[in-house]
């Protein structure tokens, strides 16, 4: 089995001309995909719609590829969405395939599995049930994937459910009880779950440690893996995992680093250092074709202070704080990259340190 | 003479707490104080109330330390502020101070000097009259500063008057015709007066080439030490100008480098080491006290693209362009030096290249 | 031949499971289907995406009923879109289907046609070319609808494109020049275009007076009932008239009545008394089943002032002007009518007068 | 004693002009202001700073008037300011000042009174003790007008204290935990502590009714007459309370009423003629010089629909939900007085019904 990835931009949300270019050149089999993460222009909020809007697109494409109907494709290609390009970001999507080793493997490569849990009841979100759900995919993609040793794991992304007001009141009527049914909150909740469900299935943290009672409350324990997206489009949690494997062949491999705060220039330099990428002060031109792939997770430090000195994201009441991280570590990044074609994502709640967050990258050996 | 930074934090607008602090335990002079430039928390657009605000708090402040009234205090000393700490950014403000020197004079030096310009007419703003009155208060801060040769000046930062709609309508009158009525359009062509008065007065270009036809056309006319800051609360052209010079005495100098892109993480690293601090990739903890002031001017590249890749600045209904690039340059330069006290400042038509910008850092030697 | 109107909500903008609902109960048959005007929950500016994926999830609905491809729907159906549901407005689209008639014409009844202009090139938009062919495709229109006399033409919407940045980039490849290429100015220079087509289709004013250099110039030059949007995701002009025609059998009426400003709350009830429906404060219960749709168009006013007073929709850096008015207007309308189903649309330079716009409204005799 | 109101109008936030003019002419003696609220054109939220710039423009200018300094005048001088003038909505404010009868009662008219509470803590904001902060301070504001019976108070205005990010920080070092050190959701519940206070005071509820568990759970407990702002600014309760009394002379009046919902247009109605002013369907010229001010609460409601309708305002990640609500019901009210000098405040938690709020209008007789 080997791994390919292509990263590829839009002019919109719904522009899918470049995969489908691809398709018709004969450069990849659409049966091959199995993944898609991508970074849409919306506001990355509740009322974020590009994310919608490019999984109809996508799976409009697939299913006249595949023969499918469009819910299918949806059921069966994670296609996982990220809304927000704020500052120099790039809006682009990564396809991630899987297809039969054209050689023997020769040391560990990228290695990806895909899993879906059954879909989530709106009580269920942002707690244990959810926290579980996760767990159990995450380890069912990493078994897609021939991932033994979660040492091998370098990111794991998922995608998660959050109430809306009509699931809220659905739920209501049932007799039921929403964590919250303030949807932003809600979406927060969600990604928490997500993120403890990931550190469980990697082992970064035990199931007593990561509970409901430690959300927002003990920082401490976080998943410096896990990469967790919600949204209101989905019902069921989907996952991503990337790993390296000697099973796998390809010329591809992953790394990851820990940020430990939203000035931690370091650890950028440190992620593209184990793929054998210096960057002093940036990616030389002739390393930048071997970076194909970046993944960011980023959040606002909580005490409403970077190193000592006051930042106003938390008191913003005309831009998200979400927004305002992810255009300053997507700057960040960028300028050590020397690229914007960068999937920086907010919301990483006990996705990292508080306040801080983590990378991953791919590239070519 | 010689030349004192004091880099302050505020806690709001209002909050001249930390420079009252100087005053009252005598570590610095009322009378020594000769300009301010701030960074204040607004969205830094025509309706960014927070300058007016801080000016007013300062003002009052001033008026009581050298018993003046709050006018006078407002026509004498230089108060430049711009609105936006988008992302990572701390509120704060520098102020400069100069004293007698307490030293000779060892190598050359920081060299700071100001100027007013005659108040602007509503129809002035942005046209041949703006440009030739900013490079007139140029060379009058230039004398102020003892500073002759235009390569000894590192930074010139100018707060210029825009027109709002009330001005508008007293020109129009007079029978008299604004270049613009819309208050962010005038606050655009206000800059690149300025910008262009800034390269005039340092000898970048000729008047010939610097002239109306040039502005938003000819983007190889740029002056690469001008920051230009314009808002609704002023009438004059106010200029402050950093320079090196053999007369000042002092531990202290003053950089500068242009920014080719938004990207360019390289221009950062080579304003710090002219300073002869290192970023690999990161300013040390030992040098960090050092650094004392960082400036730096950016913008969206006008084509929508950086190194090729689309970005979606210009085209956000949501969030103003300016306050996108804001974000994007403060977190990249906030990851080299470690600190998010920096003056990051829109805005930066003619001011380095188109999507560019320009940095100046002041560090004791 | 008789009209038929549906209005409909959604849940999202990729929502279209009303009309799926209408199709499967045989309420309404797809090939009756001739226009869609609907409201979709974006921000009305060059990056709402709602307007597009709304436009993706019907086209593929009827492709599917129709036995159609998706471009065949799009270039046959007009479906025209407006983003921004602020304050109380909700989002919703109006179905308008035309059908054999049942009974024989009693009275004029609402009539309906609808046209398509050739695809715009980016350098005409805005320009002379752009109202000629919008003038010509509101004939083709009322043609279709088998008015023949302009004074039967109670609103006119047209959806028109925008140049972007990519339109701008091509067309200078080609030697052309646009208008602009900064696109929010783009699709204000469209809408008036769009506009001064309309007001010279129905006889409103003359070629000479309605060409471009009265654009922006001349506030009194405007049509009392063109509804103009426009936006990046269309390449022709889109044009569906509405009016009252003795040749035409059904139930309904439309009328219209211009609003003088943004308080104009006279001209709302003006046109729904002209449909015998009165509202003193507000439609009644009993009235309220006949009203059947409502379209609003509304601006800003330019001189920044509403009767006498400040308002500060123009020097906000933070919302757009053009929701801060759809917010105003919406809620003032929805008082009245006592329904938030209501199309109000911004941007309506030369649609009404300078800082008022127009009203039209259809309900059952 | 008599009271007399002057509504006048800014041109920013630190415009304090009319008033000084007022100074100036003779009209009105210093020493009888006793309170102000106002309408300044910030974004209503933790981050709106025009509160604190026009609080500092006033006690600047009354300080000097009454040769007190800057914190007396503060303490003094209740000032009460509501960011946000979304839509029509123009910057003012109502300047209520208290004199000695110039002629014999004669009937009831405006009587107006203020009270000050002590200081809150953090850890006190948005529970019993900030509640029972309120009562007391609305009776004695009630006192202070010789105001006996509830019934004869139309309008209770309250500023109150919210937490801050240091004010949290602070409590936490002493040990003691705040309800919340989110600062805008502190600002939600200080404004229901408020809400609370105002009704046990006016004997609309009861303690054991009106406590912290009926918070954002049982909107059937509010007052009809409350209208709560919430504003870092400030430390300590500060009440205006409006009514009308027999042992007032003068010729202004006060009425109020209760808006069930975001479109009740019959409220506004229904306040304007207890006035005596009729509005069919918009107040005349004659009658509009009478109207001297106008208050109103208003709040998007909180399960997404208003009459069975969905809006968007609660899912918004790009404007606040209050921001919206503002400028709808803004644009409601001011289409019927025909006047865009509105005191709109959104924040309307526990003042009227839920998703409705209140409106109160004083006029002379």
């Amino acid at each position: 089995m080997q791994a390919s990835v292509y990263r590829l931009t839009m002019s919109h949300p719904g522009d899918l001309s470049e995969l489908a270019a691809l398709f018709e050149s004969g450069s990849l089999d659409p049966s091959h995909v199995i993944a898609v993460i991508g970074k849409t222009e919306g506001n990355g909020g509740v009322n974020d719609f590009t994310r919608g809007y490019f999984t109809l697109a996508f799976a409009t494409l697939m299913a006249g590829k595949l023969k499918l109907d469009i819910p299918q494709v949806i059921a069966s290609i994670p296609c996982i969405l990220s809304g927000g390009t704020e500052g120099v970001l790039t809006p682009h999507y990564t396809v991630f395939a899987r297809s039969p080793a054209s050689a023997q493997p020769d040391g560990k490569r990228l290695a990806i599995g895909v899993a879906f849990s059954v879909p989530m009841l709106p009580e269920q979100i942002g707690r244990q049930a959810h926290i579980d759900a996760v767990a159990t995919a995450v380890q069912a993609a990493m078994a897609d994937a021939g991932l033994e040793n979660p040492e091998d794991v370098h990111f794991v992304q998922v995608k998660t459910p959050c109430v809306t007001l009509p699931r809220a009141e659905e739920a209501t009527r049932r007799g039921a009880q929403v964590l919250t049914a303030d949807p932003g909150r809600s979406m927060a909740y969600a990604r928490v779950a997500g993120a403890f469900g990931v550190a469980l299935a990697l082992g970064e943290t035990t199931a007593a440690a990561a509970s409901e009672v430690a959300m927002f409350a003990d920082y401490g324990i976080y998943s410096s893996r896990a990469s967790i997206s919600s949204g209101v489009e989905i019902e069921a949690n989907e996952v991503i995992v990337l790993g390296n494997s000697a099973a796998w062949s390809g010329d591809l491999q992953v790394s990851h680093a820990v940020m430990q705060d939203a000035l931690d220039i370091g650890a950028v330099s440190h992620a593209l250092a184990d793929l054998g990428i210096p960057a002093l002060p940036q990616v030389s031109a002739q390393d930048a074709p071997r970076l194909r792939a970046v993944f960011v997770k980023c959040e606002p430090a909580r005490a409403g202070k970077i190193r000592g000195q006051r930042h106003t994201m938390l008191e913003d009441t005309d831009i998200n704080a979400q927004r305002h991280i992810r255009g300053a570590v997507g700057g960040l990044v960028a300028g050590v990259t020397g690229d914007t074609r960068l999937f920086v994502s907010g919301g990483a709640e006990h996705q990292g340190p508080d306040g801080g967050g983590l990378i991953a990258a791919i590239a070519q050996v």
